[in-house]
């Protein structure tokens, strides 16, 4: 089937990923009998999310419309691109579209939830497209931190829409071919309507270096560290970076342990489909370690992102089962922290140093991500008529919004989009038209949607003052007290050392309810009132805090 | 009175800033029959310690020496090494003595905390010394992020100690004279025992760039943006920042609103004292703002790491009651974010481009610590016998020892100190002798050192799951259930979309109590376990959460 582009036909446009977009990615692409979506990423909680595991999107919006679904195509592996698909899939359940390696990853989440049998799914080929109702979609070949990342040329009714995907421009990629951008340009020379590109390094001016460059590195630090036992810990995705590591380990003479569930997932995924190429017998199962001396050995492992209980964490903790780091040790970063995570990294670091390790940071981590000429180098290939800065914080949209204009696009044909905003586009003209149901949806163990705002802000008030419990028990019709009113209180302060002020606190609430009752109160919501304003008033003047004070009357 | 150094005397460092030294700056030196302190500051708290306001050095070491101790010596005004005087004076009252600017600051906080009576301080000039018991402590120009910074040459009986502070090197400073590196090489020349350097920049390789490069870049920005309102977030206490934003402003005839208490404070101060160089009429009260228009004003304010209460903070978030943010407002941040700190700036960011702001970040910030080359710079100039890096984690002091020996000092003469040791130090050797209490002692709120980690636990636990409360009154003697068991929660899920929960969760309860009854079991200790553990089991195994359980008995 080939797509015809129409005039007057217009396509649609609906980022979902809710929380200003940020990390999480899946947009809608709606026609009038067609809805395909691309991406379908989780987010990990901010620090106001107090105890929150993940954050993924509402779709209520394709709930309503799963008549329309066609499918999930997805442009790479990584978690704020494929994360929330198993519980997605459990609300609307439609094909998935992805890359070989894409497809591994996701096969192993979906294992994982039981899905397997239950969603279709179809490995696509670059150069290869697919038809999904009036869409046609061509995978093209991108770089980025992971391999087999692409970009998607949508042919729609309306006219061609661009999605870089995540992607930088590496000219000598470590596995398979760089970003074909003949096949780009080709496709821009034919007319883009619209391009929706990557914005996460726009900030910064110039071109990413090549991934190729941190091999040099590792070669470099694997010569200078010829006595030491060598630990790397990187993202567990970068298939490409491992296989650098691994490469310096058989010219160095090492062996390779992988170390961390994430890590050796991946890893197995990655040999199995063909993008690692793995010397024989050079990995060895961490148990085999004792066979060898330290300096045959390079260890691989999560981590390098300080999160507590990934196997790095744990070494520097001195409380891996396996693991001791030994004075001596050289243990490298391969990787920079995202933001939020400084200071776990430098926890991590320094609980390394003081275990006696040689801790490496610098010059070991390239990002996946185009700067600013990359940036410019798609837009003068694709020459768009509209242009969608994804992926990225306000900050970063609004800034890759005027280096679209810079490179030719017309002010009003530059959106920045919200989650939820519905663009119509169309050869005439482009414009939100409406605003549909988009937000993060909480996922606390196995609670999904079940913490909203109520829970996340009595959390945020325990975790900063703890709270006063007060009970009495109070007879039944006669509401004279029948025992009480017991204090008891959680962190606030050491009770042992604040004895009076408890029973202060003890005789204030007494008054209180004494007060109510001979006022013959009866209504316990306004004892209850009465009893916290008055507590709350004594526990803020003695210690300038605010407690949560939570009274609880029983009736007999 | 002159300080001899006599053979076989020594000298004793204990650096007494708890928590691995981090942020709280405070050492003591000590002889036989004195003892002095260098700094006194306080640190902010760390993630983990929630609802904390600070965290204060514990004193109990010179609270046990309290007749040898003979002053207080300040390297410079930032709250890491002043602002913990006020509660430690409360403990061990002792003079204060620090240069002009720094006692201002000083002075400011011992009005706040009606300590300005009854403390005695003597502000010292630059080459002045004073002797304080068997110590004789020269104060010496050095630069740094503030005014009026001063390194310390303290001739002991055992040699001399120098003592950087927090320094970089500027050779063309904003106000006043650039590091005085004479001094410090004839100070050098005749022979340092010890020498405690700032760590902050160690990982840095190169020299720091001057303070006035900033000026220039400022000049460069109001004359781009001609037309609109300018507004700079920086460091309260960057007096000379505040300069050179005030000289452009006279440059681009801009009037200049100070907008945020705490600069409003410290810029009060720095003008009394001559540290501020500010035309006539140039400042105005921000009421007066109205008679100007936008490209006649410049607003210097607070608010340059993102903190939430700070003027810019609340500008971005629109809750200013003066100052609106209004498309094609510049907002510079002339500051870089202090690690920890990324995410809330990237925030305040965001909602500044969200209402139109231009925001500018690059090139418009300096350190006020020295890089590697500086550190370098003050190794060969005092060649000292023994180097004990300071100020920084440990990876930086670890890093800079390594520095100390590439610059000649004898590997065994290095040492990195833990809070609390006790480093005793002659000609003839250097040595770890003991070790003294030495923590943090964490403020909430009025108090000091009442919540610990106890408390803490508490409130991490409830801030990650919320708590579950249960309380059933028994009746005295009988032991029957007289009322209850009711369930309340807070924090744990929204009640309301959760009822069938908390139903099953209070039968659940029910037969826990009922069990322990028929059992005959009274002792309440044992009966409330049982709560715990049987709700725990069932709530684990229904939500995959760990909420924390609370069971309270009444007895009627």
């Amino acid at each position: 089937m080939k797509v015809k582009k129409e005039s007057g036909k217009s396509v649609r446009i609906i980022p979902l990923g809710g929380l200003e977009q940020i990390g999480m990615n899946i947009t809608a692409f709606e026609t009038e009998s067609a809805i395909i979506v691309v991406d379908c990423g989780l987010s990990f909680p901010d620090d106001e999310m107090l105890g929150i595991d993940l954050v993924i999107p509402d779709v209520t919006y394709l709930k309503d419309n799963r008549d329309k679904l066609k499918g999930f195509v997805i442009t790479h592996g990584h978690e704020d691109h494929i994360g929330a698909l198993p519980y997605v899939l459990k609300e609307v359940n439609a094909p998935i579209y992805a890359t070989a390696l894409t497809m591994g990853i996701i096969d192993n989440k979906l294992r994982e939830h039981n899905l397997i049998n239950k969603v279709r799914r179809k490995v696509v080929s670059y150069g290869q497209s697919i038809n999904l109702g009036n869409f046609r979609i061509e995978f093209v070949r991108t770089n980025h931190s992971i391999a087999d990342a692409t970009a998607l040329s949508i042919t729609t009714p309306a006219g061609v829409i661009f999605h870089t995907g995540d992607f930088k421009v590496d000219y000598t990629p470590v596995f398979g071919d760089m970003i074909d951008l003949q096949r780009i340009a080709e496709i821009g020379k034919k007319g883009v309507l619209a391009l929706l590109c990557d914005s996460t390094n726009v900030m910064k001016p110039g071109f990413t270096m090549s991934e190729r460059t941190v091999g040099r590195t590792f070669d470099n630090i694997f010569d200078d560290c010829r006595d030491s036992r060598i630990i790397v810990a990187t993202f567990a995705s970068n298939v490409d970076r491992v296989q650098q590591i691994i490469n310096s380990a058989k010219k160095y003479r090492r062996k390779v342990v992988i170390e961390g569930r994430s890590m050796v997932n991946i890893i197995s995924t990655a040999i199995e489909l063909g993008y690692l190429d793995v010397p024989d017998n050079i990995i060895i199962d961490i148990e085999n370690m004792k066979n060898y001396t330290d300096d045959q050995i390079v260890i691989i492992t999560t981590g390098s992102q300080g999160e507590a209980m990934a196997a790095l964490s744990r070494m520097a903790g001195s409380i891996h089962k396996k693991l001791y780091i030994k004075p001596g040790d050289t243990v490298i970063f391969s990787s920079t922290p995202i933001p939020g995570n400084e200071k776990s990294v430098a926890k991590v670091i320094n609980e390394l140093f003081q275990l006696g390790a040689n801790v490496i940071v610098q010059d070991t981590h390239v990002s996946g991500h185009a700067c600013q000429e990359e940036i410019k180098l798609i837009y003068a290939l694709t020459k768009p008529k509209y242009a969608i800065p994804v992926h990225g914080e306000y900050r970063h949209l609004k800034t890759h919004a005027q280096i679209a204009r810079d490179m030719g696009v017309a002010k009003e044909n530059v959106f920045v989009l919200e989650s939820g905003n519905v663009l119509e586009l169309s050869e005439e003209s482009g414009k939100i038209v409406d605003t549909v149901v988009s937000k993060g949806v909480l996922v606390d163990g196995l609670g999904v949607g079940d913490v909203g705002n109520i829970v996340l802000r009595d959390r945020q008030l325990l975790s900063e003052n703890g709270l006063i419990i007060i009970v009495v028990t109070l007879e039944k019709g006669s509401n004279q007290v029948l025992c009480g009113p017991d204090i008891v209180s959680r962190g606030f302060v050491y009770v042992r050392e604040s004895e009076n002020l408890m029973d202060e606190a003890r005789e204030v609430v007494e008054i209180a309810i004494d007060r109510c009752l001979r006022k013959n109160v009866t209504d316990w919501g306004k004892i209850k009132v009465e009893i916290r304003d008055t507590l709350g008033d004594f526990i803020r003047k003695k210690t300038k805090r605010n407690p949560m004070i939570l009274p609880i009357i029983m009736e007999c």
